[in-house]
Formats: C-alpha cells, sequence, structure tokens
C-alpha cells in the first residue's frame, strides 16, 4: 500500500500518465480479487468495507427479504428496514435450509445468509441454500413470474478459512472484508454477478460502474488484493493449524471446568477454526476480560461492532442461550500470529482468571456445572 | 497513519485494552478536526470521503433543496434525485446569493453551495448566503411554519486554502475530504450543527453515533487530522506562493497567446490561489495533455471526476463558455510541492505544446483571438 499513499497519491480518474498508475493498481487489484473469487472484474464493486457492501447488496431488492437471525447487524438492519422474514438458528447458531428457503414468498426478491458466523464461528449451508433458492427461481420461471430472486452472502467472516469462490458458493452477490483477512479497514467488495442490477447508496461522478461514486481509495484496494491472496494462499494450512489451537484450548479449560459451555456447531465442518466461544455460567464476562487483559490475553465478549453497547449479543440470543450463560461468554479468537506457546500461556491465564473470580462469587464447579444444565461440556461427554 | 495499518490494528468497539487505544486513536482525530473546524467533536462524522459526506448532508433533508448549476457532480446527483432548484451561475461561476436565496421556497430545507468549486476555482461567497439563508429561517420562525432549513457547504476544494471555521462560515454542514489536503484517500468528514438530525445512508453496527456504520478507518481518519492540521497550519503562507505561482504562469501564457480565455473570478479573494483554468479556443485539451505528459507536465482537462467519461464539463457550460473555448481548456494545479522552476519549466512547456497544435491544425494567433472573442486576454487589458 506505501506507494499509493506516499507517491502514487494522483486521482485515478485524472487524464494524465500518472495517474493512470493509479487507475493501473486500482484495476489490478480488482482483477486480483476476481480470479481469487472465480469470477470476472467487472462484478466486483470496491465499497468501503463490508457493511457498505452489505447494505448495497439490500439496495438491489425492492421487494420483500428473507434472512436469519444470527447475521451481522449490517444484514439485520437492512433487513428490519424492509419488509422481511427474519428466520430463527437452530441452538448451534446454523440455519436450517428447508426453513429459511420456506419463508420464500412470491415477492420475496432476496435471501441473504452470512458464510460463517463471526460470534461463535458456524459456517452456513449457502451451497445448499443456492440449490433451495435456484429451485425457487426455476418454478417462478415456469410459473411466468418476472420477479427477481437473489441469493446474497456475507462472506467477510470466512475468507481466511473458507472458499470464496462465487460459483461453488452458488450465489448471486458476495460481500468480502479487507479487515477480516488482515488488510486494511474501510476496504469491502461487493461481487455481484451479471443478472443483478444495483442501485446506488451514494452518488456521484459515476466511480464503480455508477454503483458507488467517490475517488477510489487506490491503497485500500491494492492491499485488499494481497491480503486476500495471502490469506485464501495459506488458508488449507491455517485452517488445520488453527483448529489444533483451538481444540487444545477448549480441551484445556473443559477439563478444569465442567460446567464450561461451549456453544457453536460442534463438526468442524461446521465452523471456523480459530473462533472459540465459551461460557462460565454465572460468572461475568466483562470481568474476566479486565483481569485478562491485565495479563496480556486479548479477549472479547460477543462480536466487537456491538460490545461498545454492551448489551446481550444478538447471535446468543437467537441461539437461545440462557442469559445467565449468555452472560458470561468469552468470545477468543486466534489467528495467523498466534502460537501453540500463546494458546497454553492464555488457557493457564483465563483458568485462572475464572477461578479467581469463582472465589470472588463464591460460585463452585457444582454451581457452574448446574446452571449450565445440559449445556455443559462436563455433561455432554 | 502507519502505526495503524501495522501494530494497531484493533478494531476500535473491541472491549480490551489494545482496542482502546485505537479507539483513542480515532477519537482524538475527530477531536483535532473539530477544532480545526472550531467545533465540537461530536457533530463531526467521519465518512469515506466527500461524496459520501455530500450524500448524507442531503439525506437529512426529506424537502425541497436550492443549489447551483457550478456545484460538484455529488451534490448534481443528490439534488437531481431529490425537488431539487439548480440556480445558474455568473460567467465567473460565482453564485449570486441573492438569486440563489429568491430560490428557497415554504417547503425548501437544504441549501447546498460549495465553498470554492474544483474546476476553475471560484469562491462562492458562503457567508452572504448564510446571512440570508439565516434571514428567511427568522422569517419561518415567525409564521410559526416548523420546516427546518439548513445551509451545507462542500468545502473539500478549499480547505487547503481557506478557513474552515463552521462558525465564521455560518453553515449548519460542512463537508471536507482528506484527499484535498494531501490526507488519504476516501476519508472526509461530514460536519453537522446541533439542530441537524442526520440520517443514515448505511445501517449496522451504530458507528458514528449511529449515522454511518462500519468499522471505523483508523488509519484514515488519523491522517486526514494530521494533513488537515499541516494544511490550516500553512495556509496564509502557502496562498501567497501559489498565487504568485499562478499569476506568473498566467502572464507567461498570456504574453504569448493573446486569444488565450481564463476563466473564474479576477479577485483573489474570489479565487483559489492554485489553480489556473485557462482554453485556447480553437485547440483540443486532450491533445494538450497528451503532448504536456510526454515532458513531464500533469494537466487535467475538466474536473477528474468526470474526466474518464470524456464529456463537456458541466461547470464550464454552467458559466456559458461557448464550446469551442470550453473544448480547449486546461486545468492547471500548483501545491505545495511546486517551486518556481517548476512554473517556468511548465510555462515553456505548454507554450510550445500549444505552439506545436497550432501549427499542425492551422489555427494562427489572429484565429484564437477571434474565436476567443470578448473573453481573450488579449482584448480584456
Amino acid at each position: 500500500m506505501e506507494p499509493y499513499l506516499t507517491r502514487c497519491f494522483e486521482n485515478p480518474s485524472a487524464p494524465y500518465a500518472r495517474a493512470r498508475a493509479a487507475r493501473d493498481a486500482v484495476e489490478g487489484a480488482r482483477a486480483d480479487i476476481a480470479h481469487l473469487m472465480g469470477a470476472k472484474p467487472d462484478g466486483v464493486i470496491f465499497t468501503a468495507g463490508a457493511t457498505e457492501a452489505n447494505n448495497l447488496a439490500f439496495a438491489a431488492a425492492d421487494g420483500g427479504v428473507v434472512t436469519d437471525a444470527a447475521e451481522h447487524e449490517s444484514v439485520l438492519a437492512c433487513a428490519q428496514a424492509r419488509d422481511a422474514v427474519v428466520v430463527s438458528v437452530g441452538a448451534d447458531s446454523r440455519v436450517d435450509p428447508e426453513r429459511l428457503c420456506a419463508a420464500i414468498g412470491p415477492t420475496t426478491q432476496l435471501v441473504s445468509v452470512e458464510l460463517a458466523n463471526g460470534e461463535v464461528g458456524a459456517v452456513q449451508p449457502v451451497r445448499e441454500i443456492a440449490r433451495r433458492v435456484a429451485v425457487v427461481r426455476q418454478q417462478r420461471l415456469a410459473e411466468g413470474s418476472r420477479v427477481p430472486l437473489w441469493l446474497h452472502t456475507d462472506a467477510s467472516q470466512a475468507a481466511g478459512s473458507l472458499s470464496c469462490n462465487v460459483t461453488s458458493l452458488g450465489a448471486d452477490m458476495v460481500t468480502l472484508s479487507a479487515a477480516k483477512v488482515y488488510g486494511p479497514k474501510q476496504v469491502g467488495v461487493l461481487w455481484a454477478g451479471e443478472g443483478v442490477r444495483l442501485r446506488p447508496l451514494v452518488l456521484g461522478g459515476g466511480q464503480e460502474g455508477g454503483v458507488r461514486s467517490g475517488t477510489e481509495n487506490v491503497a485500500g484496494a491494492v492491499g485488499f488484493a494481497a491480503a486476500l491472496s495471502i490469506a485464501q494462499g495459506c488458508r488449507a494450512e491455517e485452517c488445520r493449524r488453527e483448529e489444533a489451537l483451538r481444540l487444545r484450548l477448549e480441551r484445556a479449560l473443559a477439563d478444569e471446568f465442567p460446567g464450561m459451555v461451549v456453544s457453536g456447531p460442534r463438526s468442524p465442518k461446521h465452523r471456523l477454526p480459530g473462533l472459540l466461544h465459551v461460557s462460565f455460567p454465572g460468572l461475568e464476562a466483562r470481568r474476566l476480560v479486565v483481569l485478562l487483559e491485565r495479563r496480556g490475553v486479548s479477549v472479547g465478549t460477543g462480536s466487537a461492532c456491538a460490545a461498545s453497547r454492551m448489551r446481550e449479543s444478538h447471535v446468543l440470543h437467537a441461539m437461545g442461550l440462557p442469559p445467565e450463560v449468555s452472560a458470561g461468554s468469552l468470545r477468543i479468537t486466534m489467528g495467523r500470529q498466534t502460537s501453540m506457546d500463546d494458546i497454553d500461556y492464555a488457557a493457564e491465564q483465563i483458568a485462572d482468571a475464572v477461578r479467581t473470580e469463582m472465589q470472588r462469587t463464591g460460585i463452585t464447579q457444582e454451581d457452574m456445572l448446574n446452571r449450565a444444565g445440559g449445556l455443559a461440556v462436563g455433561r455432554r461427554r
């Protein structure tokens, strides 16, 4: 990104030769991202992040929309501003494709399901949903209906671990975020297939094919392409590595706290490898976060977007997690820079913080196990 | 910006200590920008550039809008999407405040006039417009009308040369762009006064007071604050320096080509110091641009945003410049890195390119003078 933040600062739309280097950089980045998605470059629209890309996808629909209760807040906010059906999710936060597609009505124009959830790490069955959406589309065609039906998937949380090939996903629109693959903040893309007619949210000079005006973020586009290329290149190996880290941490904590609750799907096929969501029923997650950060361990409570507002996570609520379990939840993520030693240190510190809080509040292992009920890891095994 | 693109990469909304450094950086940048605008920090909304900020300002109005024909494309596009009166401008591209304010009707909610035009460099009489808008507002109050009336000014082109103090401007909303003060691309702000109720264009996690969702661009915000601080700190001195450069270039060209046309206001008080807009009637600007870039002189034709579409500039059209004059127009900008030697070299090369094109097309000095008519510098003096 550095050359485009310093020497090559021209506006890509300027007519002189030096500006063409900036334009070529943007178009090169677009081509690289398209290639990594198995798509054509002209379907790739640069946005200021995943939130804007999701909003742009929803703006394409002027009929009803169908989505699920575990989506990112940007998707839920767009859905709520429209005629939306929001279907519930299972206790593991996964969507049932049959249930979701049963909610598609004759005026539904958009189905939006994330590829993976950023809070508990559930991978959604997007391919199966795509197959069902295609069946509905065929039926509409047969019935002479001209109402379009598009499938959008927010793949931003998944792009470091899963393929973002648009053909294998089977979606008509795909959101990606640079910040989720170690790239710069406020850079995203919405990919849209040929049949989709996007409607601009921001009007002006007509950049991005008229869909998204404003001088292009040259450095951001270049940084995103590089970051996505690295992430997709090492994802298979990194998935195996992060999964080993996660399981090691989970086991270490489960061995010591049988009343702990682990949320999200169990099968490695149905979850992001590097995200562990655990709850210590009866404890307050915020206190654990403060204790842990003093020891150099950074963990979250719920999703970061909503965290600053400190209210119960809508995802945990949608999964039906009891409030007491929900309140003691930590979201622990590991990534490319996390080592096995880091995990062993974190396991020690988390266990110590949990013990400290159990002592302070007088909650025993037995209490925690009772509060967790059937969700406790000690009961599950 | 570098620390926030590398080490301090946390999401400002995350709850752990390391993320607070990112949050503090964003809020520090907001406070710095607010201070430079003489405003309160909570009125400063970060956006992905001036185009989005202008769109956000327009979204605040659900009644009529009044603007002028020389505005940036983002303002004109927003106006055209609404019930808008677009008043004409004078031959120097300045707005007549009386004429503009006469267009305010009982349902008008927004008046939008840029502080300075980026194509010919005209500074608009925003303060006088603000006084007249305040009178209309008083009248409405006296008549018991509850229709709000806000003045928005796009100050993005002006922030390197003029004060962006919101009190002295008298506006209710002010747009700024980082890229126009040597900062990063796709970073802007909309400042809005306390009475203005903004409506979000993008929904989601509720960042920027709910008005503009999406993970904050930490590096961009920090870069913008630093760039604006430098630009505002040196603007008085830089204005004098750039004006000397512009006048030297203008005189060198005018001495050789009496048929040249210089557009925009004459008075230094009514124009940006570092922008020279000249036309060589009968010649084709695009050919001059190509000749010049081979010699290391980068000049534009019209505004860069629209330039890639290669159609006649709407600003030159609004000024009533004859198409033949318009077609031979160069937009020449000088900035903080431009030296007197650069200007002397540019003057030589521009003169040489113009002579080359005159020879090729057979256009004589006499022809050019005739085509320019009363607009020619040779006739004006």
